[in-house]
């Protein structure tokens, strides 16, 4: 056996994908349909239900770095080695070499053709996220190349704009790389900053996008100081001097009440005095909004009524919305106001943001929904499962999404490719697996936006190569967008994804024709 | 802003951690203490807890790629130009130039020094996985990156293991690549191999470790041929001309029982004819258990009585326990032997396996214990948290496994460096934050094994760079002398993770002092 290695470049090349793609892919180039038209969506089908609480959208993230991936991807000698040298229960050679020959000339992404909701915006279940159109071999070997890129970062992204929202303008710091899914977790933290976290302790990923990271210090810091015999408050003190600037102290490894905030207070009464701002206590364990309560009583007392007050220890949307709660509830009690609080108040959300707690996977496909027939028409595939709510909507398709007289969004609307649905008079929203669900008149509708743009052609990414800051941007203005309900924490009201009345029938032939056919 | 890109160098380098450590090290460094000698124990503290079952033993996994990355991890010309590039609130440097120097001059891993319990071990709570002792600063940097690489991959063996013990010898292959977190998927592909899965679908990861990847087709491929309005008879035979070595079939496109299984007779019955043995059949949907049953019936009415047949959609260990008990009941009814069925089924765990369904984060942790004083000795460090039971074990530690007469593992006994546990007459095990657990005499045990071994020292890895083999053989070897109770899926017994008296003794003294200074 081979001696694995971490950093061999196969793990970050087109062979890491699922094997079937590659068999598939031979089957397919032996068809003679291995360079045929065809289109796969990518879309999920439920948004992540986390238990006690449950997403009502998602944050699309993930697309910047899959586009640069694809740009660069091709099979390389290494990668064609490996295919020629395995060998089947038999010992045969399972590709044949004029596979591997046209895998030689055709390999790469150039042939394919993506468009896609752009990242950053809000998006909504069963409605193509994003569309793959291109060579049939080519565009089943991205499959798990496109799911494992843009999965994972959506979840987080999802979770990070709950985060935020429960802080309620507070501020949210990405701290998840220790306990995050190794190197994984900077696509984890790149959503996390798109979703909604303002900043992350990662350096790496913060040079990598262009912020400043954030980071207080360690128990281990204050341990260090007691180890040898000098105290908290001397372990405080130090820093200060060399971070006067941004001296967020730890103040609960010994106690936080009775030593951590009191030598924190001394320290900041030093720092004042020299003319520098202290940048915050931090507390990482305990009954995190009653020591909020009581640090802040005591820093009051102090006249530091304006330093922050940074939480950290298994924090989520959930758990920040309880600290809040009980906060409005319980600091008049000790003089303090609830939303002066609040709003010191900074989040640092670690394992249960880069896991996404509660849901640690978005269940994102990716279907063939149309193939080119031997007369170059794309006709519609259609898979009949088990299941009707997993049939996914067939053909070639564009998405829009439908202002109401508000301006909010009122629902994502799938038509056919050669459908305008802002010609049309009234709009049929039909659910993509039962029956009629609203009509909307002119009246109703105050805008009625396109969706998905090119990103990819020609081998090369058309996305603009947005930043964060544009990233954030969009999904702010979709969440402004959103009815209240919807962005609810617990229960949020059920966005409408529908198709038109077009798409419904065509959908409804198909059906049967499929479930004809599985009879004879 | 600057155009985040995922193949930023520094991304995979070692700024890849949490700031504080960086702004950490300098204090040490300005306190003239980033030589000083420290240590620093990974440990975690709970076993992974799924909700309705819980882990009882952990398996070890990521130690191979943390030592080869950090063999040629060092501060680069780039990596430091951001570290001087970073700017404080009030615009000052706020790394000095100094420092900065002293990382370029310093800023490796080679002073380092790593005890571990090997890789592929099952381990337990409380006591030690690794051990670093080495230079202050940058032990301390190393914190992220160690957390970061063992704490996901250990998460996904474990998960791994418990699959394999549910499966009751059936094969399990790893199949969560396309709903993984990125790039850490492979980390988590490799955990769960090492684990218990036996194969795993990434192509790149197989290559890698040297496995041959698994895989079988997807629905698209069945669809592919509808649409251009062949069968899924047609496809079947298109794929079993080009793979009759291995020909395993999924058969829920359209439907199991009336169309795919059928149509798989069909084409098995031609392979047969042939001289070809028939890989199997796959079921992706529905009830897994009864379709399997129903499988069954048709394939060996047909004379295909040992035909695989393979289960995936959403495994996991509690998933395939049930199916097995189902089928247990209900095979019977059908003239269908659940022994032999059991025995042809293999499980393709994906989603659940790769995010640990249920605790999708081990909560490792990485604790200063000890440091050098003035004076060159090793003084213990300790955290007065409020909760007493993340208090970690103090100093320097040799940890052991106690086998009890009949061979099983007994207990985990962390002791002081300079104690030997087989020399001691009678053996006092103290519950590492609670009172006196048990005592053991000569007759009670039968081996006393030390666990940790050097892995890391000079710049170089000594763990044997061991292959996937020898690290599936240690975790086999320590399951097998794992009381059964603890193997359990759910509630299993609690095996014991002790101390011995002296360490008992220097923990309560240590924890006595600390307090009385807090109230100082």
């Amino acid at each position: 056996m081979t001696m694995p290695r971490r950093s061999d470049p196969v793990l970050s090349g087109i062979l890491a994908t699922d094997q079937y793609q590659l068999t598939m892919a031979q089957l397919y180039w032996k068809q003679g349909w291995a360079d045929r038209r065809a289109q796969f969506d990518y879309f999920f089908r439920r948004y992540p239900d986390y238990g006690d609480h449950q997403a009502g959208y998602c944050v699309s993230a993930g697309l910047s770095w899959l586009l640069e991936w694809m740009e660069g991807a091709r099979f390389t000698r290494d990668d064609l080695e490996i295919l020629a040298s395995q060998r089947t229960v038999t010992g045969r050679p399972r590709f044949a070499p004029e596979f591997i020959a046209w895998l030689e000339r055709h390999g790469d992404f150039s042939g394919l053709e993506l468009r896609a909701i752009p990242e950053g915006r809000v998006v909504h279940p069963n409605a193509p996220i994003v569309s793959v159109t291109g060579p049939l071999a080519l565009a089943q070997i991205l499959e798990t190349h496109l799911l494992n890129r843009l999965n994972y970062p959506t979840l987080i992204a999802t979770k990070a704009s709950r985060a935020k929202e429960a802080a309620r303008g507070g501020t949210v710091l990405e701290f998840g790389l220790r306990r995050g899914p190794e190197s994984g977790s900077h696509a984890g933290g790149y959503g996390a900053l798109i979703g909604g976290a303002h900043f992350t302790s990662n350096t790496a990923l913060s040079a990598a996008v262009g912020l400043d990271p954030k980071g207080t210090h360690a128990h281990s810091m204050v341990q260090a100081f007691l180890a040898l015999g000098l105290g908290e408050l001397e372990a405080f003190r130090r820093f200060a001097e060399l971070y006067p600037d941004e001296c967020v102290l730890l103040v609960d490894t010994v106690d936080v009440l009775t030593s951590g905030v009191p030598n924190a207070i001394e320290v900041f009464r030093e720092l004042k005095a020299k003319g520098h701002k202290p940048g915050g206590v931090r507390i990482d364990s305990g009954d995190l909004a009653y020591l909020a309560i009581q640090s802040a009583v005591l820093l009051d007392e102090a006249g530091f009524d304006d330093v922050p007050i940074v939480l950290s220890s298994d924090l989520d949307e959930l758990v920040i919305w309880q600290i809040l709660s009980q906060i409005d509830a319980e600091a008049p009690r000790y003089g303090v106001d609830p939303q002066k609080l609040a709003h010191r108040l900074v989040y640092g959300v670690g394992t249960r943001l880069i896991t996404s707690h509660g849901d640690a996977a978005l269940g994102g496909v990716y279907k063939l929904v149309a193939m080119e027939d031997e007369n170059g028409e794309m006709v519609p595939a259609i898979k009949v499962s088990e299941d009707v709510a997993k049939v996914p909507i067939p053909g070639v398709k564009r998405v829009f999404r439908v202002y109401d007289r508000r301006g909010l969004a009122t629902a994502d609307l799938v038509a056919l490719a050669d459908e305008d649905p802002a010609a049309m008079d009234t709009l049929q929203l039909h659910h993509p697996h039962l029956g009629l669900q609203r009509i909307l008149t002119g009246d109703d509708v105050s805008e009625i936006e396109e969706l998905m743009v090119t990103v990819f052609s020609g081998g090369r990414r058309l996305d603009g190569s947005p930043d964060l800051e544009e990233l954030r941007r969009r999904r702010q203005v979709d969440l402004e967008r959103l009815d209240p309900g919807v962005r609810r924490l617990v229960n949020p009201h059920r966005y409408h994804v529908s198709v038109t009345k077009a798409m419904h029938q065509m959908q409804q032939g198909l059906l049967a024709e499929a479930l004809d056919g599985a009879e004879i």
